[in-house]
C-alpha cells in the first residue's frame, strides 16, 4: 500500500463512521440505557480518521487494484470498530461480537445470540442499523455525506463496493447517481414503515424491520423472527424484500418515467420466472405440509421472497420442507436476485451471461466455424464481461468448498455444513437445522465471518487485499 | 442425421458388438449356464448391423457433430442390447436392467442387485467385462478389431469417445495409437490378474476383479465388495486402482523410455499430489474410528484409491467416516483422476487449466494492462481449449444440479441425494448411506442412467444426439 491517497480515503470513511455512531447513541438516550459501546469506537474511529487524513498525497491516483484495498480494509476496520458495542454492552467475546457485526453489515443477519429479546434497545437499533448501512454499502454512504476532491477517481471504489456486475451510469455524474439511489432506497423504506404501522406494528419494530428489508439482511427484535407479525405485515415484508431484490436501475427509469423500458429488463423478467416457478414447485412439494393452502401459500410466498434477495427473515419452521423443497431454496440462496440490488448472492444478471456462454461455447464446439456474440438487456457483452463472470463463478464455488472444508471439522451433518456456509456466504443468514451461530466454533465462527465479507464485496477485494498484504512482506 | 456414413458406422460397431458377446457365451458353456440371454442380443446385432452396413454412402465426411452423434447413438444403443443378458437371465425389469449395463459400461459399477453371490457366472463376468469394455471405450475396441476405411475421420469418433480433454497423437496413426493404448490397457490388467493369483485368488474372480479395476469400474462377485479378500490383494487393487488413473500417456512415454519427460508431467504430480494430501487428511480426521493404524491407513488409502479413479471397490464400511472425510471424498469423485485414463469424472487437468484461469483473470482484474498465457504440460493453452474447459465445468454443475434435482423426489435426505448423484454423475458407483441403487423409484433410476452415460461421454456428445433429434422434427 504504497498509494498514501488510500490513508486518506481510510480516514474519511473513520469519520463517516463516527458520524453514523451518533444514531444508536440517540437511542440509547431515549431508552436511558448505557452510551459506553457506542461512545468508545465513536471517539477510536474519530481519532484515527483525524489522524488518517492529515495524511500527505504523494500519490494523485487511484488504479483499480487501489480501489479494491481500500474497500477491503474499510470493510475490515468497521466490522471490528462496529463489534464492540457488541463487547462492551453484551459481554461476548471478540470472535462472537466480530461475526455479529460482520453479519450484520453484511446484510447477511445470522446471529450468535440465542435470545434476542432481552438485548437493549440501542444494541437491537445498531444491529439493524448496520442492514441499513451495509446493504447499499458503508462506503458509498460515507462517499455520499463527505465531499471529496477525487470524484473521477471515486468511481474505482464504487466498483468495488457497489454490488453486481455493472454500476450503470445513471446520470452522468457520481454524486448524482449516489444521491438517486439513496432516494430510492430511502423513499422505499419509509413506505415500508408507513404499511408496517398500519398493520399494527410499533414505531421501533416497524423502522428495525423497514432497516433489515431494506438492507436484505434480516436481524430480528423477536427471537422467532416475524412469526408474531400480522398477516397483513408478513405480506408487506415479503412484497418489500422481493421488491429489495430488484435492480435499482429499475426504480430509477420508473422515476424517469420511461416505463416500457423498465418493463423490458431481461433480468427482472428473469427474476421475476424464476421466483414464481420456485414458488410453484416448492408448493407443489410441500402444500400437504401445512394446515391450509393459504397458511402453505403465506409461509413459501415469504420464505422464497426471504432467501432469494438474501434476507433471512422467517414466519415459521423451514425445516419441514422436504428435499426437492430444500435443494431449490439452497440454490436460490447462491443465486439470489438482482444485480445492482441490496441483495449478496452470485446474482441473475450473472446466471443469464453464464447460461448464455455455455450455450454459445456449446454450439461452437457442434458448429466449430459458427460466430455467436452474447448480448444481454440489448446490449452486446464484451468477453473481458464475460471472462470475469466465469471467474467470478469458479472462485465462488472453490471458496464456498475451501469455507466448508473448514467449517466440516465442527463434525456437523454435510447438509447443515453446506447449509452454514451457503446461508453466511451467499449472505441470506437462514438455515435449515439451525436456529442461531453460536453452536459453531470459534474457528467456523471466523471463517463464516470472512465468508460473509467475501461475499457481500463480491470476493475480488478481500482477495486483493490479502495478495497485496503478501506481497509487501 | 442426413449423413448416412452415421449408419455405416453404427452397423460395424452392432457387428463389434456380436463379436464381443461370443465371450460371454464361452464362460455360460464352460459353467453349463444358459446362454439364450446372450444370443439373442447377439442375433439383433448382427442382424442390424448387417443391413447398416449394406447403407449406401452418399456423403463421405464426417464433421465434429457427427462425430458426436455416432458416439452418443452407439452408446445408448449398445446399453439398451447390454441389458438383454439381465431381463432374460436375472428376469429384472427393463429399467433395471438398463441401469446396470449402463452403469457397467460406463464403468460406474452401482448396482441394483441387491445379492450378487447367487448370480450366474456368465452374467458376473458379462457385468464386468462391460466394465473392461467401457474403460477404453466401447467404440475404440470395436476400432480396433474391425478395419475401417476411412481412417483420418475416425479421429472426430474417437476425440468425442475417449476419456480427457485431449487425445494426444502419440505416434502419427491412429491404428497404432489405439494398438498401444490397448496394449498398454492388457499388459497392466494381466500383470494385476498374477498378482492376485499370487494373493490367492481363484481365477474366475482374478479375471473380474483385474477387469473391473482396470476399467475403474467397480462391480464385484461379492455382496462385500473386496472385503474378504487378502490384505496382500488389497494392496494390490488399491495400487493397480491408482495406476489405472494415470494418463496412459504417461505409460506410453515410459514404454519409450523417455523417464524424465514421464515424471515431468504437471498432471502426474497433481494427480499425486492430490492423491496423498487427501490421505493424510482423512487420516488425521478418522484414524481414531478404526480399531489400529494399520487397519485406518488400509482403509482409507484403498477407498481413497477407489474414489478417486471412479472405480467403487470398496473393502468395509464407509459410512462411519466424518463430515471432512466424506466432503474431501465426494469433492475427489467429481475431480476423478488423470484425462487420458479410463476414469470418470471431471479430471485432473481441467482442474488445472480451471485454476490457472482463475489466477490469470484475477490478476487481469487487478492489473488491467498485463497478459498472461497459460501453459500447461510446457505448452501454452489455447484460448478455445480454456473456453471448452469453463463450459465443461459450467455444463458439469448444471447436470448435476438438474439430476439432483429430479432424483430429489424420492425423498431422500439432501446427502444421500448429493451422493448418489455425485457417485453415478462422476461413474464412480461407490456411495455413503447406499449399498445398492434399488431403492430408488424407476424414474431416478433411469435419469441417473442418462447421468452415467452423460459423466462417462463427457456431456457433449449426449446433448448433440438430443439437439439434433430436437433439430430434425
Amino acid at each position: 500500500m504504497k498509494n498514501t491517497l488510500i490513508y486518506k480515503y481510510i480516514g474519511k470513511v473513520l469519520i463517516g463512521l463516527s458520524i453514523i455512531l451518533v444514531f444508536p447513541i440517540f437511542v440509547a438516550f431515549y431508552y436511558h440505557e448505557p452510551i459506553k459501546g457506542f461512545i468508545i469506537p465513536l471517539l477510536i474511529s474519530l481519532i484515527i480518521g483525524f489522524i488518517l487524513t492529515r495524511f500527505k498525497c504523494e500519490n494523485k491516483h487511484l488504479y483499480a487494484k487501489d480501489g479494491f484495498i481500500i474497500v477491503a480494509l474499510a470493510w475490515v476496520i468497521i466490522s471490528i470498530l462496529s463489534s464492540i458495542p457488541f463487547i462492551i454492552t453484551c459481554h461476548i467475546s471478540f470472535i462472537d461480537a466480530f461475526f455479529e457485526a460482520v453479519s450484520g453489515l453484511t446484510t447477511t443477519g445470522a446471529t450468535i445470540f440465542e435470545e434476542v429479546e432481552h438485548l437493549n434497545k440501542s444494541i437491537l437499533f445498531w444491529r439493524s442499523f448496520t442492514h441499513f448501512l451495509g446493504g447499499m454499502g458503508v462506503l458509498a454512504f460515507v462517499m455520499a455525506i463527505i465531499p471529496l476532491s477525487h470524484n473521477d477517481k471515486s468511481m474505482h471504489v464504487l466498483k468495488a463496493e457497489m454490488p453486481g456486475p455493472s454500476v450503470a451510469k445513471l446520470v452522468p455524474s457520481l454524486k448524482k447517481t449516489l444521491f438517486y439511489l439513496y432516494f430510492i432506497y430511502i423513499a422505499l423504506t419509509i413506505i415500508e414503515i408507513i404499511l408496517l404501522l398500519i398493520g399494527h406494528l410499533n414505531l421501533f419494530d416497524s423502522i428495525l424491520t423497514a432497516f433489515g428489508t431494506a438492507g436484505t439482511g434480516g436481524f430480528s427484535s423477536f427471537n422467532d423472527s416475524l412469526a408474531s407479525y400480522t398477516i397483513f405485515n408478513k405480506y408487506v415484508v415479503a412484497i418489500f424484500m422481493f421488491l429489495f431484490g430488484v435492480n435499482f436501475n429499475i426504480y430509477f427509469l420508473i422515476l424517469m418515467k420511461a416505463f416500457k423500458n423498465a418493463l423490458k429488463s431481461e433480468e427482472l423478467k428473469t427474476y421475476f420466472l424464476i421466483f414464481i416457478c420456485s414458488i410453484i414447485i416448492i408448493f407443489i412439494n410441500s402444500y400437504h405440509l401445512f394446515n391450509n393452502l393459504f397458511e402453505a401459500f403465506t409461509s413459501i410466498f415469504f420464505h422464497t421472497s426471504s432467501i432469494i434477495t438474501s434476507t433471512g427473515y422467517s414466519i415459521g419452521d423451514i425445516n419441514i420442507l422436504p428435499t426437492t423443497s430444500r435443494i431449490i431454496l439452497i440454490l436460490l440462496m447462491l443465486i439470489s436476485a438482482c444485480a445492482g440490488s441490496t441483495c449478496g448472492g452470485f446474482k441473475v444478471a450473472r446466471l443469464i451471461i453464464v447460461c448464455k456462454t455455455i450455450k454459445r461455447d456449446f454450439l461452437k464446439t457442434i458448429h466449430p466455424n459458427s460466430v455467436h456474440t452474447i448480448t444481454f438487456e440489448g446490449k452486446v457483452v464484451e468477453e473481458d464481461t464475460i471472462k470475469n463472470t466465469c471467474t467470478f463463478m469458479f472462485l465462488y464455488i472453490l471458496l464456498l468448498l475451501s469455507i466448508m472444508f473448514i467449517v466440516s471439522f465442527d463434525g456437523f451433518s454435510l447438509e447443515t455444513t453446506l447449509n452454514a456456509v451457503a446461508a453466511t456466504f451467499a449472505n441470506v443468514g437462514l438455515c435449515f437445522n439451525i436456529n442461531n451461530f453460536s453452536i459453531f466454533s470459534s474457528l467456523s465462527k471466523f471463517v463464516l465471518s470472512i465468508g460473509m465479507l467475501l461475499g457481500r464485496l463480491e470476493i475480488f477485494p478481500i482477495i486483493t487485499l490479502f495478495t497485496s498484504l503478501k506481497l509487501k512482506k
